[in-house]
């Protein structure tokens, strides 16, 4: 490519609405530009990135035997509504009436769509396991879009749908696109880390997320460097710290006036505050009928409300509002405790805090706390559960050493469905004793948009991007010094310009007739992984001028070895 | 590729609503399946058609200059507002509103996009000139969807825009672009044809059609054997026939009871039907005053709306109704004609009749034609306009032999469109002298989706469908007799699958174990060109059987000359 043929347009400013480096960056480059909120325009620049990491994605799910279709964007209601997700989605979902006044939704995924295609075009156990994909556009109605190609509403996702006769078979597919995204995501380039994913609204049996490394990201990674386990922050699980000691304080009431949080009481007492217990008074009604849970955490931890949500009895939870807590405790938010609640209430205290004696908690009256509260002796031993966030340093669940936390961006998804959508809308197959079965289904998601935010947050410095070999725009720039004034250039520039297309190398050489330092800049900006710089001084001695984009300073090769050292670098 | 990993469904019926040939075979060939009314799910087969259309479409497009990026599918109104197309565009635009009430059109072409974002990004005419495209899905909400991908409603289509300083810049970019097209629609190994076309309601002041030629076809294409002349139906223009003869009748009122066809006057009085006038009526209203129209046509001849439409006066004209026809001639429809209307008539006749002498016209009275009439004696002379649909026979406009009609099928369009879109956004640039003027656009479609219609209407036999090697789905398929049985065959079907991917040949083997003639007529009817055949019996003698998609017969090939001799067919 020839810059003069192509079109590059930076900027020196990122406009004020872009809040995080790539949307910045992406902006300045003039990868992207914004049509309206959460809509963007690929320009050319960025639209090779798109097309790179698609070409990627498209050779492993092809080697990995998925077999690529294309699903329509614009979807009956119909079909939304065979599987409930038409009322079960929420304003995410932009719905669309035709001239005839029947409803479409635009997708934001297709496993209505592809359960429909197969219902009628697997019909035998011998047409399985087969798995489909597409790489489509898709539309997200985000609430409050944002962050640039991280949130947008249109977007381009993988999304690939496997079917199979067994949960085994089912497993067996779900482990091939797990090994294949592991292929996928190295072959970007980028540090990822695939983790155990709470299965959430989708449904089903499993599931992992894919995210990059980043510590801009939005998602906490739970690891354990010393084993496999990796998981996000809701399916991570949180062992009890310490064991329960004997009770060696009498329990006693205490003036804490104005001390409403558990670190201002803490202060007040001079206590740790791992040795107080926080309360949080939770609502859940059902059929009119209100039940009351206190759930207890020790004061240092995080309450997660996915792994609240999975509690016996939790699974519709809100919280009180003050008016219950007057009712059921006797007081306001700031003092509740377990002990002496006004009304029944269910007790729920996390793992850890079920292994803490004299502990401080809130006295169901204002301004006052309880000191040297021991269960057994002074309120009934609790229901207990895994209801926090865990924290560096915890024991990892696998037992094999102590959890790190990292950040991640999410963007793969795989899922063991089961037979959610296909008993949903009847898809069955005929098994070996010609009696129908549902199909076994996986999903499995790429964000392709996402992709480009996600590598520039994990790869960038103070002069713009810096793409991975295998994604960037062009793998190579050259920059000519003074082509329109020195025919050894300009010749020297055409013959290394044509070798290295011809070497299969994907170089552009930047032909504006720009300074040199405005050039440099732009390229770096826009993130070309590498550089050859070609002038007449360096020319006159044989040689031209290599920069990596991390490189701090250029490197002289002799112009006859330049093809093969460009190779080298690329790994070609 | 091999069959078992892959997907393939033929059927041996099409479904009922499946009217045209192309529509019933590519669902047969399992190509495409549909979704709702004029939207497809692009099934695996159907895809590589469509992969490689677009392959053949970018590399084109590059090598022209145009440069690929990608607009969003969601466009604001408020950009469609700028032009007004959002009012004109009537329910074909499929609308929709967000969650917060915001309007968007689900683009059925990017003109409006475009030109919002060269008017931020293009500043100066050093710029210029330059031209974007994108290959994107898109809707239109068809009243009435039908014939499959030739009339769908989401469909993929390549648009581009082209950006130039001045009307020469803007022709030039338009040439490029024709050329191009002929590159892409020679390259998809269709027999195609460029005609002249109407710019109609997109405005501007040149364009033409590219459309592949069938039988089939919608439109009816004027061309001229003898130079080159080539017109879409209303953009061909009729000359006159003959030239006017002395008036040698007298006018006469003649009884034709009942008869208010030129056909049936033309048999009772046995007159030739070339020697009656048709009087067709029309009103124009502007700001509450009526005009009314009597427009003349040689009895075989058809109206052309189009041509009617840009007659002066006539651009918003309607039919008359009876009551006006009552009111203007005193009669009823049927028996209408230019002497004696009862209020004032604009008169207008077709360049042909205003030669003719001696002609028969109805005689605005019910039961009465007149005859002998002329122009000048029996009536004044009339407006003379070309009104018609030229036919087969008449004298080419350019003079150079005589036209011919053959039919098409609409599948590009090419654009001059001049500065009514940058007017209306205010999309300008500073030229040499700082002074800022309005972009001169062109703009460029082909019908990607569309293209696989139309290919099959020109291409298919009784089988089924006969694919051009540039866009088959796949070049060619290898057809082992007895895979299973014979470890001869299945030895030399693996070393020719090899050494014909080797040689960068798109084929298939068909593993799946079928009989013969199921694996035949299975890729007869899916239509790829070219099929190996490998069986014991042949290779014990060294042979391969060969046959073409449109062979009677097979050719025995020696096994070690396969690759070449195929590479051959190919043209590789």
């Amino acid at each position: 490519m020839r810059a003069s043929r192509f079109f590059i347009s930076t900027l020196k400013e990122a406009p004020s609405d872009a809040e995080i480096v790539s949307h910045q960056l992406m902006m300045r480059a003039g990868m992207i530009k914004r049509l309206g909120s959460g809509i963007y325009t690929y320009m050319p620049t960025g639209l090779r990135v798109i097309r790179k990491v698609e070409g990627i994605i498209r050779e492993e799910m092809n080697r990995a035997g998925a077999i690529e279709l294309l699903m329509p964007l614009v979807q009956p209601a119909e079909l939304w509504q065979e599987t409930g997700r038409w009322d079960k989605m929420g304003p995410e979902l932009m719905r669309v009436k035709d001239r005839h006044g029947r409803e479409f939704a635009i997708q934001p995924t297709s496993e209505e769509v592809i359960t429909d295609v197969v219902r009628s075009e697997l019909k035998s156990y011998r047409q399985l396991p087969v798995n489909f994909y597409h790489i489509q556009t898709k539309f997200r109605d985000e609430r409050r879009p944002r962050f640039g190609l991280m949130r947008g509403r249109e977007f381009t996702m993988k999304d690939a749908y496997s079917f199979d006769r067994d949960v085994a078979g089912m497993q067996q597919s779900y482990q091939t696109m797990f090994d294949a995204y592991s292929k996928i995501f190295t072959r970007f380039g980028l540090k990822f880390r695939a983790v155990a994913a709470d299965n959430g609204a989708i449904g089903g049996t499993g599931s992992h997320e894919f995210h990059v490394i980043a510590s801009t990201g939005e998602d906490a990674l739970v690891y354990c460097p010393d084993s496999d386990f990796a998981a996000n922050m809701e399916a991570a699980e949180a062992l009890s710290i310490g064991e329960r000691g004997a009770a060696n304080q009498p329990l006693a009431k205490t003036s804490t006036p104005g001390k409403t949080k558990c670190e201002a009481v803490a202060e007040l007492l001079n206590v740790p505050l791992q040795q107080h217990v926080k309360s949080i008074a939770l609502t859940v009604e059902h059929e009119g009928k209100k039940t009351y849970f206190l759930l207890l955490l020790r004061a240092d931890h995080e309450l997660n409300e996915i792994k609240v949500s999975k509690v016996e009895g939790l699974k519709d939870f809100r919280f009180s509002t003050e008016a219950e807590i007057q009712e059921v405790y006797g007081t306001v938010p700031g003092y509740l405790g377990p002990i002496n609640t006004r009304a029944p209430v269910v007790v729920v205290a996390d793992r850890t805090v079920a292994n803490m004696a004299d502990f401080i908690c809130g006295a169901n009256e204002a301004d006052y706390h309880y000191t040297g509260a021991n269960w057994g002796r002074d309120v009934a031993e609790p229901l207990v559960a895994d209801l926090r966030n865990v924290v560096e340093g915890d024991a990892s669940p696998d037992g094999k050493g102590v959890l790190a936390i990292e950040r991640g961006i999410e963007v793969g998804h795989v899922f063991q469905l089961g037979t959610a959508y296909s008993e949903a809308m009847g898809a069955t197959f005929l098994d070996e004793n010609g009696k129908p079965a549902p199909l076994q289904m996986g999903c499995y998601g790429i964000g392709v948009t996402r992709i480009l935010g996600a590598a520039i947050e994990q790869n960038f410095d103070d002069k713009g991007i810096v793409w991975p070999d295998s994604i960037a725009p062009f793998e190579l720039v050259l920059c000519p010094m003074g082509m329109d004034r020195s025919e050894m250039v300009k010749e020297q520039v055409e013959k290394l310009y044509a070798d290295l297309q011809a070497a299969g190398i994907d170089v552009i050489v930047d032909d504006r007739g720009l300074r040199p330092g405005a050039m440099f800049a732009d390229w770096e900006l826009i993130g070309v992984p590498h550089r050859v710089v070609i002038g007449e001084r360096g020319l006159k001695e044989g040689n031209l001028e290599y920069q990596g984009r991390r490189d701090d300073a250029a490197t002289s090769v002799p112009v006859d070895e330049m093809v093969a050292f460009i190779k080298g670098k690329l790994g070609k």
